[in-house]
């Protein structure tokens, strides 16, 4: 049985995604939809014989280069699967139509790719091709093709397949080649980064089933190479090719030339597959939600998580991307998205994964301090945009106006201060949730204190008022840039201040050997300590006003209305124009982009009580345009919580299906953010666990769930690991069962509505 | 002998402008020029024949009014002296050629404006036409014309004159008209003010030469009401007609119809003028400044005077406005304008003038509050843009992209903050130069501690740096907006604070009783006031970096430097686009609009060194784009105090011809601005005078010169009351002349060149 997610789009099992009919203009968005990863790289879901022109890609981590003086950003690299087929001189392709059976598949469960089509010749003779391809959990190195076909009647064959380094780029060319050749039986494309010199190497394999390989000639044109084999075949005999494409980089391996010659030897399309297979269970059994009742809601729900897995280096200390590896869109590096999207589901699942990104923070703390040096502060100013080493790669000019032409300074980069007190936030959140105060001590401490002496350089005090201020700030939504305490901000700021005391204060009492050694490190003085215990207090965190209502940021009630928020559209001079700084048709309304005091409530929920958050639900979401990918997910959250279960469904529904039905335009102000929404894929799980499931933890660091399933779903059922206790959780809204299959702390402790339960070993279970 | 200033426009002798040629498509301007005034009223130098397309005007000040939500501006007045004549059927008007001997005449030194010229009819006749017009300094609500004319041989006359309710308005009509009629044979016009309701009555007189007055019937169209008149006239017999019109409202008077009733009955043109060209005579004994070597900076120099003082209420405590009253452009109201650019010529000649216009700032102190309140601030924060009562008349969107056709959002009313410093420093400059310290204790004390408390609720304490910051603001140089610590707004708020501090020292020590009732009227508690003293010493007063450069604000330094600053112009897409916020060319380069370092280094000279003005001078001199009228004269006064004697004089020149030469544009942005530039017209004096002359005063209270004159300037004399003694200084570059001719102090000293003398009645000669 086959459910539809939008036209030509399906699943049958909630395990996969399959396309029934072609479309080449929707190349940008299924590319991203079909594609495949491994934190490493993203290969993107295109066709074997498919170019520039339909934007394919592997983008790989940890290659951040500048070309020509545009913007910092991973590299695209030669596409070592490229491979095109003529049959009796008439070339194979899916762009031509004559198409019966056309399939592409996404496996979700293990990461492989299908695509499956016969198509008519002109001369009446029929091809069956298949491809399946997978980029290796096992070996982050590897993506694998399998290429078949037969033909219907005997038929001259022409197979042209190598390396094509004609890439697309979004700034620039990256790479100059520096060799390619045949070595060893394989073919090479040795490279380099043009402003770095960053060494990039692309060994490709091929073998064929059966005994002979086919005759075979090597043609390079200008950044290519390809073999030519030239055979005929009989009918319906089948020709199955494998091919092993092979990625390494100076910043891998010393030489990594030499290891992805090795791993050509080694190349075996089944062996390599059974063994990410195993891996990809393996994550499934931590990650997977289980939606009883809605296939579409589930297989929504496990491709988000896909796109969230295969955009997070776990390899090496490296940053999720705002677009994963999809595409060179936010330059492949990380923003606040990380920290608040996608780390939460890693957080109660797999904390090490969580940590380690952590620790990338910890690994970039010298960006961020030299970036808080450069705009005249102290302390960690976290870049907005944050590649390897942590140095801002927001460009200044993000936007250009449309109309005019002109680049619009955005201040992404320099105003919007929140992702400095968010990292620390999400490490708060960390040790809560993990006990892990060693990280504190080694790492978190001195991140968090940096970053509570970068707010202390920022914060105005007003000495009329007696308190602290942040002005010329820009918060999470980003059409109103310029602004002065931004409450979401400076609620954070607040966050930041009382976890820096708390935590200088019981460093100092529990670890006074390290305390030492930190402050001397960062040469943290008293008086600054004294300053964080004066600012903590006296942040302005702006209380709801007497319609309850906690105002964005000062004079936000005072723009002007529009109603319905939608119809601010008619205001548009040209379609594509930025609706922001500095003068878009945002600008001076209350039109807000996304979630922002709503992101605030749906981050201290306990804060306020839920009577002030369901006024500020119902005042923000008629002015909320949801034009971020971040906004439907924190909406859905926080109408979770608050019992507006089936407006939460709603949001979860928008959320999930962003990139599913390619609802987020991939232009903006004259700039390309396509590729896929890797914060909204991480906010799924959020919204299924944390939100219907109420999934949190209570003061006392008491994991809790509050249970409120939206009329669709019959049962969720979710993976939690409470400080090393495994269980898993499910509930059909009545009924709530927690198997603990592996516990190791003494008491364990879970709050199901509000009502603490030792947790016995085996199943438990609670009726609500 | 006649001296050319431009094409077209000549003086004789250096005491009148005359046009010999006329240009239509000049209206703008040329009425401007000519035009007659006396601080109450503005008579545009039109035509009498001229209606709203030639731009004809009265602007009658106290009059503000807001028409359909639009800008609050002062009224133009119905036309009384409209007037048309027809001879033998054809129109006798400077529109449609035909003239001989044609001029235009401004007699500067008793304002009378003259037209005459002879004009071919079609039938050969030809016509000698005169008029002669002046606004009465005797009596402020007059003006005069007379008009006369001849014909070469008998003709038919028709002569339609009368009043012209039909005026030029740039934001909205302000004028209903409530009644028109003939009563006492004069025409009235009545009419209302739609905002307010205010009434204003205008009324006219018609006399003839001779003892029997035409035929006449009165004609009435919507908004207009004409005598005609028509009747044969012999070859060559004079025809001489007589008008007055009489303008009151309701803010002057409790009848204004009445009022202007009974004036009617009273105007006699001989008479009137004889009065009015005394009073003139009175006012450049105290305001002229005598130029021999160069008719052409003469003239230019009485000429700004001139509209100077035509610009200027003295028969009310009332604004001069940044356009005078020549047209509605800035709305007939006061920027910081007034206190630096105009008001030191009276300063140093007649303080009353300047007492009066800084009691009008006392005046306007409510609705300084109330601005501060409104914005979220304490104190007194001046309108950027001050009418009747002080409320902010700026309105927020002031220039509009003429590319989308958007409003802009220029921050001129909420970020320019300098404006209170500014007036507080004009305060303290006056008692300095005027000893009037009753005056400080009566008015200027509240007005200046209500300043420093509107800054210290608008400066941020950084508390790592322990010092005070004014973030978000905008300079002198309007291109730059929201900027941090912009020097001189900071400088000038720092001097707030020091004379905040010394007066209240002052006062609680020579006046308890005063400053106890003032600091209970204005709730001044000590706390504020060791925070004024704490402010005095930490506001952040940028300092020279190590090239001697101060920043003009925070990254200014950093910004892109177009070479040479013109050149910026070539990246405009439309011509009169706006070059600043948010997105003009200007905004991200170091190209300023205007003096800012330049005007912070001239009004504080004493605070820096020679050197150090000189490398400041060298260093924003080429950056600047001069757009402002402001601009120039203030790089000629800097220019002057440090030898660049002839770099002052080519900017002097540049300032004086600003509205002679017509060189800046009457549209910016999509908004009329044009008309006569009032600031620069103020600055004239004070450059011929505080520049060249270096007159100014010292820290000890004692009056200085230090004579530089241009190469071109044989010498220069001007009259200086310093506390009741009255003398007129005068060199030529080698001794320097001091007649005293009223002296009330028993010790007047006076600095020459840095020496110290002490001044005798009669003639005082020092060599320098």
């Amino acid at each position: 049985m086959s459910h539809e997610i939008r036209e030509g789009l399906k699943t049958e099992t909630g395990w996969e995604l399959i396309e029934t009919k072609y479309q080449r203009d929707q190349a940008i968005n299924s590319g991203s939809l079909f594609m495949m990863g491994n934190g490493y790289l993203g290969y993107r879901g295109t066709f074997a014989e498919d170019t520039k022109a339909d934007y394919t890609g592997c983008f790989v981590t940890d290659t951040w280069d500048n070309a020509d003086g545009k913007w910092e950003e991973v590299c695209n690299v030669p596409n070592a699967l490229s491979t095109r087929l003529f049959v009796d001189g008439e070339e194979i392709t899916v762009k031509t139509g004559g198409l019966d059976g056309f399939k592409r598949k996404l496996n979700l469960e293990n990461g492989v790719n299908t695509i499956e089509y016969t198509k008519t010749l002109l001369n009446g003779k029929k091809v069956s091709l298949r491809e399946e391809k997978f980029a290796s959990l096992a070996n982050i190195h590897h993506v694998l093709m399998r290429y078949s076909f037969s033909v219907s009647e005997e038929a001259d064959i022409k197979l042209i397949t190598g390396i094509d380094g004609d890439v697309w780029d979004l700034n620039g060319r990256h790479l100059n080649t520096l060799e390619k050749g045949l070595q060893d039986s394989s073919l090479f494309f040795s490279s380099e980064t043009r402003e770095k010199g960053q060494k990039i190497d692309i060994v490709e394999t091929v073998s064929f089933a059966g005994d002979n390989a086919p005759d075979m000639r090597i043609e390079e044109e200008k950044d290519r190479i390809f073999r030519h084999y030239t055979f005929k075949i009989s009918k319906d005999q089948p020709f199955i090719m494998e091919k092993g494409m092979i990625i390494y980089h100076s910043n891998d391996v010393e030489a990594p030339f030499n290891n992805a010659l090795n791993d050509a030897k080694k190349i075996d399309f089944d062996g390599e597959k059974q063994l990410s297979v195993k891996e990809w269970k393996e994550k499934w059994n931590r990650y997977d939600v289980l939606i009883e009742g809605n296939i579409l809601d589930q297989v929504a729900l496990r491709f988000n998580t896909y796109q969230s897995v295969i955009a997070t280096p776990t390899h090496d200390t490296l940053p999720v991307g705002a677009r994963g590896l999809s595409c060179q869109a936010y330059q492949g590096a990380a923003f606040w998205d990380q920290e608040i999207f996608n780390l939460p589901m890693y957080l109660y699942t797999d904390p090490h994964v969580c940590r380690n990104i952590l620790n990338y923070r910890y690994k970039t703390l010298d960006g961020a301090r030299g970036k808080a040096r450069r705009l005249g502060y102290e302390g960690a100013y976290y870049a907005w945009i944050s590649g390897k080493t942590g140095k801002e790669l927001c460009p200044d000019f993000f936007f250009k106006d449309v109309i005019t032409g002109r680049p619009i300074r955005n201040h992404f980069n320099d105003w919007q201060i929140h992702i400095s007190p968010d990292i620390a936030y999400t490490i708060w959140l960390y040790y809560r949730v993990s006990a892990d105060w060693a990280f504190i001590v080694k790492h978190g401490a001195e991140i968090i204190v940096e970053i509570a002496r970068f707010l202390s350089s920022h914060a105005v005090y007003k000495p009329r008022k007696d308190r602290y201020e942040f002005v010329k700030v820009q918060g999470p939504d980003e059409y109103h840039e310029n602004v002065d305490n931004n409450a979401f901000t400076n609620y954070q700021a607040s966050f930041t201040m009382e976890t820096a005391t708390t935590i200088l204060k019981k460093m100092k009492k529990d670890n006074p050997a390290e305390y030492k050694v930190m402050k001397e490190k960062i040469e943290l003085e008293d008086w600054e300590i004294t300053l964080f215990e004066d600012m903590k207090s006296k942040i302005y965190t702006p209380e709801p006003d007497k319609a309850g209502i906690i105002e964005q940021f000062d004079g936000y009630s005072k723009l002007e209305r529009v109603i319905p928020v939608e119809k601010i559209k008619e205001r548009l001079i040209k379609e594509d124009e930025y609706y922001g700084w500095p003068n878009g048709i945002a600008v001076f309304t209350q039109a807000i982009k996304q979630a922002d005091v709503i992101q605030l409530l749906n981050m201290h929920p306990s804060h306020f009580d839920k009577e002030i958050i369901r006024k500020n639900y119902d005042y923000y979401e008629p002015r909320t345009l949801h034009f971020s990918s971040l906004s439907p997910s924190a909406y859905s959250l926080t109408a979770a919580r608050i019992g507006y279960t089936e407006e939460a469904h709603k949001n979860f529904v928008k959320s999930v299906n962003i990139d599913l039905k390619n609802t987020n335009e991939p232009i903006s102000g004259g700039t390309f953010i396509g590729g896929i929404h890797t914060a909204a894929a991480g906010a799924a799980w959020q919204m299924a666990t944390m939100g219907f499931m109420g999934l949190g933890i209570d003061e006392n660091g008491i994991p809790e769930i509050n249970p409120a399933l939206p009329e669709v779903w019959k049962s969720v059922a979710f993976f939690l690991n409470f400080r090393g206790n495994e269980m898993r959780i499910s509930s059909d809204n009545k009924t709530v069962w927690i198997t603990v299959y592996h516990k190791v702390s003494d008491k364990l402790r879970l709050k199901v509505c509000g009502a603490r339960y030792e947790l016995i070993e085996g199943i438990n279970e609670i009726s609500i």
